[in-house]
C-alpha cells in the first residue's frame, strides 16, 4: 500500500509547540478518521446516484448478490492487509444498511399505481398515520376515515382503489362490516391487525371484491421499512391485490404468506405466550423488589440483553398487549398450559433434582437441534455489539 | 470536499468495453470501498504504534475521554457532510472496539508482577486453560494442578505467589481445604466460581494469607477480556491481593466489588431465576412441538432475538446450568416463589381479564421506571443490528 493520505496534514500541521509521540500519533489517527468520514460521504453520493438510475429503470433497492460480492471482496482485502475479516464485514454491513435506507428515501417514493385513491380507516391512529405518510409520498391520493368521519363515509369511499383498516383488533371486524356496503366493487379491502382469521372473515363477508389480510411486524415508531416483515393472509382475488403487495415491496418490506388460521396459531406463540412470559417475569421482579440497577452492575451483557427485553415491554402500551395476549379463547388455553407446564417442574425444583433437570434439558436441546448453535452465533454477535456500545 | 481519491482508478481504468451508468457507479463505489479498507489498515497501524508507546509508559488501553472526543468530532463532521451522525457513531464504535482489542494484544501482555509463580488448580478445564494462557502471555510462570496431579501437590505449590481455583462449584470448597496446608504464607488464594459465600469461607479457613473471591462473568469461549466484568468479593488482606486485580485490569477486565452474600443473592436472580425461566419456556415449546423455523419466518426481529436467548441456553452444558440453578436452598425457594407467582395469574388468564392485566402492567411499569425507556433504546439499537445482519 503506497497511498499517502497524510500529505494534507503534513503540509498544514505547522503547529508551534512540539508534540509528544503519542499526541502526534493521535493527530494522525484523527486525520485518518476525517478521511474515512469524507470517503463515506463520497460513497453516499455515489449510492444516491445509483438510486436515481434504479428509479429511472424501475430496479429494486436490495440486490443481495451484489451485496455478497462486495462483502467477499472486502473480506479478502482485509485478510491481505492483516485486518480481521469479520471486523471489516461488520463495518460494511452497517455501510450497506445505510445505503439501502438512503436509497429507499428515493426509491421508496416510487409508485406502483400513481394517483390511485387510498382510504385509511383509523387514519389518525399511529399506524394509520404511518401508512398515510407512505402512500402520500408515493403519489397516492390519501383520504382519512376516523371515528368522527363516519357521517361522510359514502363520500370518502366513493371511487377508492384501496381501503386499509388501521383500527384496533377488537373493532376491526365490525368496522369492516360497516364499511363494506360503501366500497366500489373493484376496490381492494385490507386490514393490518395482528390477528387474521376473524378480521379476514369479516372483510370477505363485508365486501365481494378483492380482499387481503396484512400483518406488518413493526410498530409505528419504525424508522425504515427496509427488510421489515409483513405477513400476508390471502382473502380473495389475489391478482387484483398484487399492486398493493408490490407497493409494500417497493417500500422495502419483505412479504411472507401465511393462511389466516396458521398465522393466528403461530402468533399465539410468537406474541401472546412470549409477551405473557415476559410480563410474568417482570411482575415477579417487581413483587420481590429486585434491585435492578445493582443486578445490572454485577452481570454479563447477556443478562443486560435479557432484562432489556423485559424492560422494553413495560415501556409500551398495556392495552395493546392485553388485546394481543387475551385475543382468543385458544390463546387463554395456551397460557394456562404454559403455567401448568411450570408447575410440573415444582417437584424437581424442591428436591434440587439436578439429574432430572439434565435429562429434560438434553431432550429440549435435541429438539431445538441446529437452531441452538445458530442462536448462539447470532446472540454472540449481538452481545459483542452490546459490550462495545454501552 | 475536494479530495480526489479516484485518480488512481481513472489512470488505470482503461477498460475496453463501454460500461453503463450503473456499472460505472458500482465500480466507483468499489474503488471507494477499497480506499476505506486501506485507510482502516493504515489506522490500525497507527493504533498499534500507540499501543507500543502506551506499553513503554505503562498507560491503560481504554481512554474513555479520548474516545468520546473522537466520537463527537466525527458526529459533527458527519452532520456537515449530510450523513446521519448515529450511523457514523455506530461505525466508529466498531472501529474503536477493534482498536482496543488490537491494543490489548500488545498491552494485555504487560505483567504487573513478571516472573511471579501462578498455580492454576483445574488448569486443564476450559476456564483453567484460558487463565493459564493469559498468565503465561504476561510473563508469569504457570503451573497446572489437575485431578491427576495431586500426588505432586507439595512440589507444585512450593514458592507460588498465587493459587487460582478453576474447578466446578460443587468441589471448590473441598479443593480449597485440601490445598490450603501446602500454600506459602504470603501466597494469594482465589477462586473463579459463580458462587462466592461458601467457597470464600472455605478459602479463608484453608489459608491464613491473602484471599479473594472472583467471579468472571464470561465463559471460556470469550474472544477478548476487553470490558468483561469480573465481580470481586474481598476475603482477607486486600492490599496483598491488589496485584492480581491490577493484572485483570491490564487484560481489559472491569472489576466490580460485591460482598460474597450480596453477590450470591443477586446471582440468584441474574443467573438461577433467569436461566430457569428460559429453560421452562424452551421446555414448553418442545412439549408443544412448536414449529420453530416457521415461527421465525413470520415474526419480527425482536422475537428472533428472544427466541435466540432461549436457543442459546440449550447449546450449552446442562450440568453447569444444573449447578447454577440448584446451587443453594435459597435458590430453590426463589424458583418455587416464581412458579407460584405465575399461578396467581391463572384466574386473570382464564377470565381473559384485560383490566386486571392492565392494572398489574402499569404497576410494574412504574416500578421499572426510567429503566424501561433505556431498555427500549438499547434493544432498538440491537434489533437494528439484527435486521441488517441476518
Amino acid at each position: 500500500m503506497n497511498m499517502d493520505f497524510n500529505d494534507d496534514l503534513k503540509a498544514t500541521a505547522g503547529v508551534p509547540t512540539p508534540v509528544t509521540g503519542l499526541e502526534r500519533l493521535r493527530q494522525e489517527i484523527d486525520q485518518t478518521d476525517r478521511q474515512l468520514v469524507a470517503l463515506l460521504a463520497q460513497r453516499r453520493g455515489l449510492v444516491m446516484e445509483v438510486a436515481e438510475v434504479k428509479k429511472e429503470r424501475g430496479l429494486p433497492t436490495h440486490h443481495p448478490a451484489r451485496e455478497e460480492d462486495l462483502i467477499s471482496s472486502r473480506r479478502a482485502q482485509a485478510q491481505e492487509a492483516g485486518l480481521d475479516p469479520d471486523y471489516i464485514e461488520d463495518l460494511f454491513r452497517t455501510v450497506m444498511r445505510n445505503s439501502r435506507v438512503g436509497q429507499l428515501d428515493t426509491l421508496g417514493r416510487r409508485s406502483v399505481r400513481p394517483g390511485a385513491r387510498v382510504l385509511i380507516v383509523g387514519g389518525r391512529g399511529s399506524m394509520g398515520r404511518l401508512f398515510a405518510r407512505c402512500f402520500t409520498q408515493s403519489d397516492y391520493l390519501v383520504r382519512i376515515l376516523d371515528v368522527e368521519d363516519w357521517p361522510q363515509v359514502a363520500e370518502l369511499a366513493s371511487g377508492i382503489d384501496l381501503a386499509l383498516l388501521a383500527v384496533p383488533i377488537q373493532v376491526s371486524p365490525s368496522v369492516a362490516l360497516q364499511l363494506g356496503p360503501h366500497l366500489p366493487p373493484n376496490c381492494v379491502l385490507c386490514d393490518i391487525t395482528s390477528l387474521k382469521k376473524e378480521p379476514l372473515e369479516a372483510m370477505l363477508r363485508a365486501h365481494a371484491g378483492p380482499v387481503t389480510g396484512l400483518h406488518p411486524l413493526f410498530g409505528p415508531g419504525t424508522v425504515s421499512m427496509d427488510k421489515q416483515i409483513v405477513v400476508v393472509s390471502p382473502g380473495r382475488d389475489g391478482a387484483a391485490c398484487q399492486w398493493l403487495l408490490d407497493q409494500l415491496a417497493v417500500w422495502g418490506n419483505v412479504l411472507v404468506e401465511a393462511e389466516a388460521g396458521e398465522h393466528d396459531r403461530t402468533m399465539g406463540i410468537v406474541q401472546a405466550l412470549r409477551h405473557f412470559a415476559t410480563f410474568a417475569f417482570g411482575e415477579y421482579l417487581c413483587g420481590r423488589q429486585v434491585p435492578i440497577s445493582r443486578t445490572l452492575e454485577v452481570s454479563s451483557p447477556i443478562y443486560r440483553l435479557e432484562l432489556g427485553m423485559v424492560g422494553r415491554l413495560f415501556a409500551q402500551d398495556p392495552a395493546l398487549y392485553a388485546e394481543i395476549i387475551f385475543a382468543t379463547p385458544e390463546r387463554r388455553v395456551l397460557l394456562r398450559d404454559f403455567i401448568e407446564s411450570l408447575n410440573r417442574h415444582l417437584e424437581m425444583v424442591d428436591r434440587g433434582d439436578k439429574q432430572a433437570f439434565i435429562n429434560q434439558f438434553q431432550k429440549v436441546a435435541a429438539w431445538f437441534g441446529p437452531f441452538s448453535e445458530q442462536a448462539m452465533r447470532e446472540s454472540n454477535f449481538l452481545i459483542e455489539k452490546l459490550v462495545h456500545r454501552f
